[in-house]
């Protein structure tokens, strides 16, 4: 109908796509400025409630709009079916939910747990395809280890009920009761307080050790490598499955293609169809790539393709074509300077800047730049203000004018257009140029970012130039898990902050006594009883920056049961268990599936590396 | 010769392997009864001295005398071609160095560094080839990531350099110098003193957390999983490079084999023929064993092999046999009972115990045992004599006839050979017996480890009776791992007490005044000001014990900076090259290298135990 046809324009104009991104998003964002207050927004507290609540419906209205038009769209039965659709009516019902509750109970407002069911509508949101992909990953990945985390719970119990038994009486802090046994054994299974809680055993006698290298080697190196294998195995055999859907789609629709194409001529396609096709596919291939792709398939050389050499055409448009010779670019901007002997100076430029030699006095002089560096900061052993001090300053008058005329002559030789995409040269080029500025500003303490230098003298090397390559290749990937994780971080710090929001404060401000300050959060935090570890008030849920730190800490894992101990203290022996599941569907799953990523990746990419080049090679010897 | 024959049948003597393998043994444990004493042994000082040395002469009595035989054997120029035997040569004159300078020099005596080559006889020992091959690859795994190393430490001077410029002031403790900013920021690395030294920063200004987060989620995140993933691979690889070479030399003497004998008769072995060459090969091999390895060869059923129906020997020949009716076993049990009566009880508790309903209550039994266990501990709230409460009384007055009868009931129906034959029944049996044993000697808290049964509820569910499967086979493998890793500890052991024997010991003990006792071992040491702590000097390398658990402690990082920090402040900075190094060869590669062996044998096994299956099945049909 009319209206279904309008309602879908819209919904699929590839501007809305972005807005709709940037809606979701913002209804994430709104956290900062909720409740909790982070400390600097406290003074404006009743102007950010009315501010918040304002955008808060404004979002909402956007959705329910968006909703109305879906349902114009699909229409009641193909609206219920799809399941994206569904997600996003239940989040919106839910935040709806949730905006109400706040706007009239007061102590809701102050614990909106509904919250929780933002990251719905951002998932939902069509420019977050992958990420979805990421998090639905994920949730497989803990149904897949949930029987490893019976055993691992099982093995825990077992050894929490040895502890109890035969260390009781020895270590009565540790293992004088059940639970605390169990929470002991539990962190030591995490590795976080492991010489600790063994030594009063270990005073008694020696072999009590006997009980913790079995659980200690057990749980470390078994365990944890059985989650790894598993995660890693659901992992590959997920990507792999993927690989081979997309190549079967491939061959399918490129068989039809070539049947298309052979019912109007003879049984092989010829250069002009081929040409024509590929012309109107896609506006970015130009007539030469048309040319080039056309000499790779045709193997035989008898300008026609039949299918066995057609079917090859997807790993062909993916290819990246480069002249043979690769100072070609460099030669061209030779030729476009039009005075003579500015072309001469700029080509003798090319030859000293792409010379060995010079590449290794560059080097030698990073490195050097680097020692000086280090030795100075060893010279003076008190520290200092950075800018003051005359050792950085002959630093920046010597090596920066280096760099400086470094940049000059290899901008001359090479041309800017060949030098800013290069990715090297654009790293070097920002180093330099911030170190500049640091040394003009006064902010002296980027020049220290020049030691990022170090990474350019590594890539000489070629095994270094290939992790460079695995990690610079990751990057995008890596990026979507970094999101996911971020979203389940938004999850939980909505939930801690509904639970302990201003409950942990500094613990030398106990003469303020808060209402619902508790000074009893444990030794740890109390600046004056412990100096170093005093700190631990920082970690909290206080607002959502705190929380997002706070879950970090707990993310790498060491002196988690320190963090835990405070909010117990605080509130009760229940908050262990927002501590013990986070770790085993936050922590693991993050930990465990990125090492299976990384692990496929340098699988997947190694192969590639090598493939990739010898294709280039043929490829220079056919059209050339 | 006559001479060189008569050697090297005392040399390849089957006896000779054990007992050289015995006597590299005990070179190793002689480290229990040297210098740095146990404190039980000290008493015996000087008779312990002369009886190790006595011991440790006739040892090298006995290389000389080995070493002379394969003189003997293998005549001077293949003596020192043979990597093995000039090894041997070297670790027997390094040994005998070391004993007579510990004779003669006294100060040589307390620190007999050379006792670092013992491990070279042992590995040099003939049944110790399989843990060569390990130690082999685990230097390999060495040598291919020391580029990773190189890039790990260039980031982690460029971040301390960061750290010394940005909170060099505010924090001074941490990062004040260039060297306290690299220790810390290395330990960082390792995650061991996290939030402690991230705190200070944050509490001056939240922005700090932007140094922190990028060097710990590369550092953590990317680096460490980059550093499995070279290692796996070069694992892998080395696995499957390793079983080409076996397949391929298995088919080169399968082939001569068969050339052999299709010269004697046809171009097809017959069974008769195969049956002589199978029954002359193995004493092993059966008559009903031979007739079914052809039956499966047999693949054409024509009666003849042909080459490629005989290639497949080796496979055929490592297949395990097992009647299709599975019963059997059992039926021969009640057969071999005389009385008709008691025949058919036993085959009616047959019906029973097999019976899902029997095995259903056992496990409910279990389970409820292990839940009263956890209740009645959750019960008594303080910890008590776990031998005079009565809770575990009734425990085993009621639960232990329970399993009793269970075990009777078993015994009966499935015959005693099919129950000590199976795992499962053998651990039962086991458990079964020391609760037994257990309540009547009153060592009660042995019954705890009934708990452990719940294992055997756990294996009722398929998924988990993989991970055990996986599990028991990976044990002989990992074993390999265990007794390497042992080594690299003697050697590390060794080191530990040359360098710190006798330095660090109780800090509350600081009016005895020792000679080389230093009382400012750091902080955590002193019992009296910091409680929780203060056993940190049982952290020790005093002797072989201490050391080994120790350097366990230090395996499994957490705390390791705790610990160096006490033997920084006995001895030097320098100290911390010890554990870095420690930490970098040592801890790295035995957690990457297990890690990958584990993934590796997960995919093996995976892929195997899928195979047999399948094979036992098309066997069954074929034979029978």
């Amino acid at each position: 109908s009319n209206i279904s046809k309008k309602a879908y324009k819209i919904l699929y104009h590839p501007i809305m796509y972005y807005v709709d991104w940037f809606i979701s998003f913002f209804l994430l964002l709104l956290a900062g400025i909720e409740h909790p207050f982070y400390e600097l927004l406290e003074p404006d507290e009743s102007k950010l409630k009315i501010f918040a609540a304002v955008l808060e419906s404004l979002i909402i209205a956007y959705f329910t709009f968006d909703l109305g038009l879906r349902f114009f769209w699909l229409g009641v039965k193909r609206y219920l079916r799809q399941k994206i659709t569904l997600a996003r009516l239940i989040g919106v019902i839910l935040i709806t939910i949730d905006f109400i509750l706040a706007l009239s109970i007061p102590w809701y407002y102050q614990h909106r747990f509904l919250r929780t069911c933002r990251p719905i509508l951002f998932l939902t949101s069509h420019l977050n395809r992958n990420i979805r992909n990421v998090v639905n990953q994920l949730l497989n990945s803990i149904r897949r280890i949930l029987d490893l985390y019976v055993l691992y719970l099982v093995f825990v119990v077992i050894f929490s009920l040895l502890a109890y038994n035969i260390l009781g009486e020895i270590d009565v802090a540790n293992y004088g009761t059940f639970p605390d046994s169990f929470i002991t054994m539990f962190a030591l299974s995490t590795t976080v307080n492991y010489p600790d809680v063994m030594l009063p055993a270990l005073e008694n006698c020696l072999l009590y050790f006997l009980l913790f290298f079995p659980f200690l080697s057990f749980g470390i190196y078994v365990l944890t490598n059985l989650l790894l294998a598993i995660v890693k195995d659901h992992f590959s055999r997920l990507e792999k499955e993927k690989l081979k859907q997309l190549l079967e789609f491939r061959r399918v629709s490129l068989l039809r293609a070539f049947h298309l194409g052979t019912q109007l001529s003879a049984s092989e396609w010829d250069y002009s169809l081929f040409r024509r096709v590929m012309l109107s596919i896609s506006k970015t291939i130009s007539e030469k790539q048309c040319l080039l792709m056309f000499k790779v398939l045709d193997r035989h050389g008898n300008q026609k393709l039949s299918w066995k050499e057609f079917k090859q055409l997807s790993n062909v448009m993916s290819m990246r074509w480069r002249r043979s010779d690769l100072t070609n670019i460099n030669k061209m901007w030779h030729r476009m300077i039009p005075i003579r002997l500015l072309r001469r100076v700029s080509e003798y430029t090319y030859v000293l800047v792409s010379s060995f030699i010079f590449k290794f006095i560059i080097n030698l002089v990073i490195l050097t730049n680097c020692a000086l560096l280090i030795i100075e900061t060893l010279v003076y052993d008190t520290p200092q203000q950075p800018g003051s001090d005359n050792g950085f300053r002959y630093e920046s008058a010597f090596f920066l004018p280096i760099y400086f005329l470094e940049f000059c002559l290899q901008i001359v030789g090479f041309g800017p257009f060949y030098y800013f995409t290069h990715g090297w040269h654009v790293f070097d080029f920002i180093i330099l140029f911030s170190s500049i500025i640091a040394s003009i500003s006064g902010y002296t303490y980027i020049i220290v970012l020049r030691t990022f230098r170090l990474l350019r003298v590594l890539k000489a090397k070629n095994s270094f130039r290939r992790i460079f390559t695995i990690i610079s290749l990751s990057i995008p990937k890596l990026m979507r898990f970094v999101i996911s994780i971020c979203l389940a971080f938004y999850v939980y710090a909505i939930l801690g902050m509904c639970l302990y929001a201003g409950k942990l404060r500094d613990c030398s401000f106990n003469e303020l006594d808060l209402p619902e300050y508790n000074p009893d959060c444990g030794e740890e935090y109390d600046y004056q009883k412990n100096p170093p570890d005093g700190l631990y008030y920082l970690v909290n849920f206080n607002d959502i920056l705190h929380s997002f730190i706070t879950l970090f800490i707990l993310m790498i894992v060491n002196n988690w049961q320190v963090v835990a101990k405070g909010y117990i203290a605080i509130t009760g022996t229940y908050s262990y268990l927002f501590f013990i599941f986070f770790y085993l569907f936050v922590v693991l799953v993050i930990t465990n599936v990125t090492a299976a990523f990384v692990l496929d990746l340098y699988d997947s990419i190694s192969t590639t590396l090598g493939k990739s080049f010898t294709v280039r090679v043929s490829l220079s010897k056919k059209v050339l």
